[in-house]
C-alpha cells in the first residue's frame, strides 16, 4: 500500500475562494516544487517556514503564492510536505496541479496523505478513521467524540487490554512448549478474571455504539399526523426559523421536507413527512401497515393531532401508533383551544400539550426528544463507540474470549485457549490497525475526501 | 476605510474538506490568536514561519491546527497576518472563528484583506481590482490578462502617462502665478504632442475594452436554428462530450442549454435556445421582430439548417438573417447528405458545411467562430483593459485632453487649461487609486469574496 513516489492533490474544497491550497507529500516534494518555484532556493530552507515566490511554466507565471514547507520526519504524513497556497481559482489550481505532475508528481488518491501518516506510524488506523469523522462532524457533541477519538481516547483503552491479553497469550504459549511436564504459567483464574474485566469494557464499547452511532449519524424522527394538524409549524417551532411554507391550506408541505435539529448537541434528522401525510388518511381507514412500515425506518415518530380534533378519534389513532415499535411521541397540538378538563384527559394519557404556532410546550418537546432516544444525558467524556466497523471487530473479540473461558478449566484444550486469545488480539488489532490487510486499508481510506 | 481593527475570516471555499484556512489581518493577529493556541508562544516566533498547536476553549480541544505567521509589514495585508489551517469542517471552523471574535477580532467584510493591502499601499486600485479577475479567470487567455494586470502592466503604461501629464500642469500652474509677465513654461508645441500621444495610448487601451471584456466574461453566442436541424449535436460536438441529451425526437432539447467552450482560450458562452426554437417558427412565419430581438444580447448568432431542407427555403431563413445587425455564421448540417452541386451552391453564398455528427468541419467551425468575433489572434503580451469602470475612466480621460487641446492655443484660458489636465489626472488618478473615495472603494471590494 506504501509508494515512495510524490503525491498531490488541491486539499481545500473546490470552487471559487480567496485560497486553495494544493498539498504535495513525498521523498521529492520539496525539489519538485523547486524546479516550479521561482523565489528563495526552497531546497536550502528550513522546516515550517513559508516563502513568497512565483510558480512558474517556462516564462508564464502561472500565480503568486506562498510554499510551506515541511520537511522529514515533522509533517503531517512523516514526509517531505509542501503546501502551496495560491489564489482560490480552479482554472490556476489546475494549472499548478498539472505543471507538477508533468514534472513527476502523482494524483493522490483519496485519503492517501492520511494513509501515508498511518503507515509511518503517525498514529493508529482508529485515529486515522477518526479525521474523517472530525471532518463530517456537524454538532458539538460528535465533533467532540471524534476529536476525543482523533487524539487517542479509544486507542489507548484498547491498547491496555491488548497488552495484558499478549501477556497470557506468551505465558500459555510456553506451557504448549512445556506441554510433557504439565506445568502451569498462565494462572487460570487471573486469566478467567481479566477476561471478565476485559469482557465488562467490551460490552460498554459496544453497547457505546448505539449513542455513539446517533451521535455521529443523528436521530432521524418522522413528524406524522393528518394533513393541517400543524407539521410545518411544529418544524418550523424547532428550527426556529421559517424553512418550511406554512399555511391554513391543508397539504401546504411540498413533498418532502427533510431538515437537521440540533437539540443539546444531539442532532435529529426529521424525515420524509409527505409519505406520513397519506398514511394518516390509511390509519383513519384502518390500513396501517404499510404506514408503519415505513416509520420503522425512524428511531421516533413524532404523532401530532389536531387539538379540535374528537377525543375518540384521538385515541384511536393512539392505540393504532402503539401497536407498533418505534417509540413515539404524541403531540396535540393548537392545545390553547383546550378546556382544562380537555388537557387533564389528554395529559392522563401520556400526551404532550403543544401550541406550536406560539411556541408553547417547546422545551418540554425537546426534553421529551432526548428522552425518547435516551440521550439526556450524554457523557461524552467517555469512550463512545461511533465506527459500524469497530463494533464489529469488538464483537468477534468479545466471541472469541467467549470460547476462551468456555475452555479454560480444560487443560486439554490449551492449544485451542492460546488459538482463542490470539483471535480475540486479531480482532482488537484490526481496529487500530496492528493487523492490517490492503483490502480493510483501502475500504478505510476511499472514504475520505482527496487532499487529506 | 481604513479600520485599525483586527478581522477574521474564512479564506478557503466553504464546504468539507482536508483543509479549511482562517486567516486573521491586523495589529492584534498574532496575540488574539496566541491566547487560544496551546503550543510555542506565538508572539515569539519570527514571520514566516509555522507551527503545530490546539485550538483551545477552555479545555475542549477544538482542533488540532498549524498556525502560519506573517509578522508586519511582511505580508498580504502589511499587517500582522495569521493563517489558520485546521480540518475542513464547517463546525470546526466556525467554532474557531466564533472563538476569536469572542476574543476581539471582527468578522470581515467582503475583500477587506484586499482593501488593506490597498491601503497600505501593497499595490494600487487597479491591481487589487485585477485580484477578483485573477480568482474568476476560467481560460489560459483571461488568466494571463488578469495575471499581468494584478502584476502591475496596465498600471505602469498610465503611472508614465500620468507623470508627463503631472510635469505639464505644474508648468501651467506656474505660468498662473507669472500670468502678469506672460512668460510660458509649458511649450504648447510639446503638450500638444503629448496629449496626441497620450491620447493614441488611450484610444489604443479603450478600444482593447472589445476584446478584454470578451476574454473576460466570454462570447454569448445563440445557436439558432428549427427543431431538429442538430443544434444539441452541434454543441456536444464542439464540448466533445455528450452534455446535451441527443435523440431524433425534434424538441429533445431540455428548456435552456447554457454552457461555456473554450476555443484557442477565448471562451464562448452558449445561450438559451428554446426561445430560439420557438423563434425559428416565427422566421417561417415571417414574425422576426421578437426572435430577433433576443438574438441581439449575443455577440454572434450560429444558425443552423437541415441539408435535407428546400434550398429556397434556406435562402429565405438567410436573407432573413441579414437584415439585422448581430454577425452570424449560416451553419448547413447533414452535409454528408448533399451532392457536390449543392455544396457548391451553398458554398457560393458563404455557408459553412457541417457533419455534427461525424464531427467533419468542426475545426473549420471553431476557426469561423473565432473570425467572426475578431479573435483569431489575440495578442496578450499587450495591456488588455478588460473593467468597465477602467474604460469610463479612460473615456472622461480622453474626453478631458480633448478639451485641453481645444483651447491649447488661446493664453487666455491657461486656467482653463490647467483645471482639464488637472481633471484629466483625476480620472487616470481613479483607476489606479491615486484618487478615491469611499464609495468606490466600496463599490470595489463589496464584489469580492469573503476571506480575500
Amino acid at each position: 500500500m506504501l509508494n515512495n513516489d510524490t503525491i498531490i492533490a488541491l486539499s481545500t474544497p473546490p470552487g471559487s475562494g480567496a485560497i486553495g491550497v494544493i498539498r504535495l507529500s513525498g521523498p521529492d516534494a520539496i525539489s519538485l516544487t523547486n524546479q516550479v518555484f521561482s523565489g528563495k532556493d526552497l531546497s536550502k530552507q528550513a522546516s515550517h517556514t513559508l516563502h513568497f515566490g512565483l510558480i512558474k511554466q517556462g516564462d508564464i507565471v502561472i500565480d503568486e503564492v506562498v510554499a510551506a514547507l515541511f520537511v522529514a520526519p515533522k509533517s503531517y504524513t512523516k514526509e517531505n510536505v509542501v503546501e502551496i497556497s495560491c489564489h482560490g481559482s480552479n482554472y490556476i489550481i489546475q494549472q499548478i496541479i498539472n505543471l507538477l505532475i508533468s514534472k513527476g508528481a502523482r494524483a493522490a488518491k483519496p485519503g492517501e496523505f492520511t494513509l501515508r501518516a498511518f503507515m509511518h506510524g503517525a498514529f493508529d488506523l482508529s485515529q486515522a478513521e477518526a479525521v474523517a469523522d472530525l471532518i463530517a462532524a456537524d454538532s458539538k457533541t460528535s465533533h467532540e467524540v471524534a476529536m476525543r477519538q482523533m487524539r487517542g481516547g479509544f486507542s489507548n483503552e484498547l491498547k491496555v487490554l491488548r497488552e495484558q491479553l499478549i501477556h497470557f497469550a506468551s505465558m500459555i504459549e510456553l506451557e504448549l512448549d512445556f506441554a510433557e511436564e504439565d506445568v502451569e504459567f498462565a494462572n487460570r483464574e487471573q486469566l478467567r478474571e481479566l477476561i471478565q474485566r476485559i469482557n465488562k469494557v467490551l460490552q460498554r464499547l459496544i453497547h457505546s455504539f448505539e449513542v455513539g452511532n446517533v451521535i455521529k449519524n443523528g436521530v432521524p424522527v418522522v413528524i406524522a399526523g393528518k394533513p393541517n394538524v400543524g407539521k410545518s409549524t411544529l418544524l418550523n417551532a424547532l428550527l426556529n426559523e421559517e424553512r418550511a411554507i406554512v399555511s391554513d391550506i391543508a397539504g401546504t408541505t411540498r413533498d418532502t421536507i427533510e431538515d437537521e435539529i440540533n437539540i443539546n448537541g444531539v442532532v435529529f434528522r426529521f424525515i420524509d413527512t409527505a409519505g406520513i401525510r397519506e398514511t394518516a388518511d390509511v390509519i383513519e381507514a384502518k390500513g396501517v401497515e404499510r404506514s408503519l412500515e415505513k416509520m420503522k425506518q425512524a428511531k421516533l415518530i413524532m404523532y401530532m393531532v389536531d387539538a379540535q380534533e374528537d377525543e375518540v378519534e384521538v385515541l384511536k389513532q393512539s392505540e393504532e401508533l402503539s401497536k407498533q415499535d418505534t417509540p413515539f411521541l404524541f403531540i396535540v397540538n393548537k392545545a390553547e383551544l383546550l378546556s382544562q378538563t380537555q388537557r387533564d384527559f389528554y395529559a392522563k394519557h401520556e400526551m404532550l400539550l403543544l401550541s406550536a404556532k406560539d411556541r408553547a410546550g417547546m422545551e418540554l418537546l425537546e426534553k421529551s426528544l432526548l428522552e425518547k432516544v435516551n440521550l439526556s444525558q450524554i457523557n461524552t467524556s467517555e469512550t463512545l463507540v461511533t465506527n459500524i466497523r469497530h463494533v464489529e471487530a469488538l464483537k468477534q473479540t468479545q466471541h472469541s474470549l467467549h470460547r476462551v473461558l468456555e475452555n479454560i478449566d480444560h487443560p486439554i484444550t490449551s492449544d485451542f485457549l492460546a488459538m482463542d486469545i490470539k483471535q480475540a488480539l486479531h480482532y482488537l488489532g484490526e481496529i487500530t490497525g496492528t493487523v492490517t490487510t490492503d483490502d480493510l486499508l483501502e475500504n478505510i481510506f476511499t472514504k475520505f475526501c482527496i487532499g487529506k
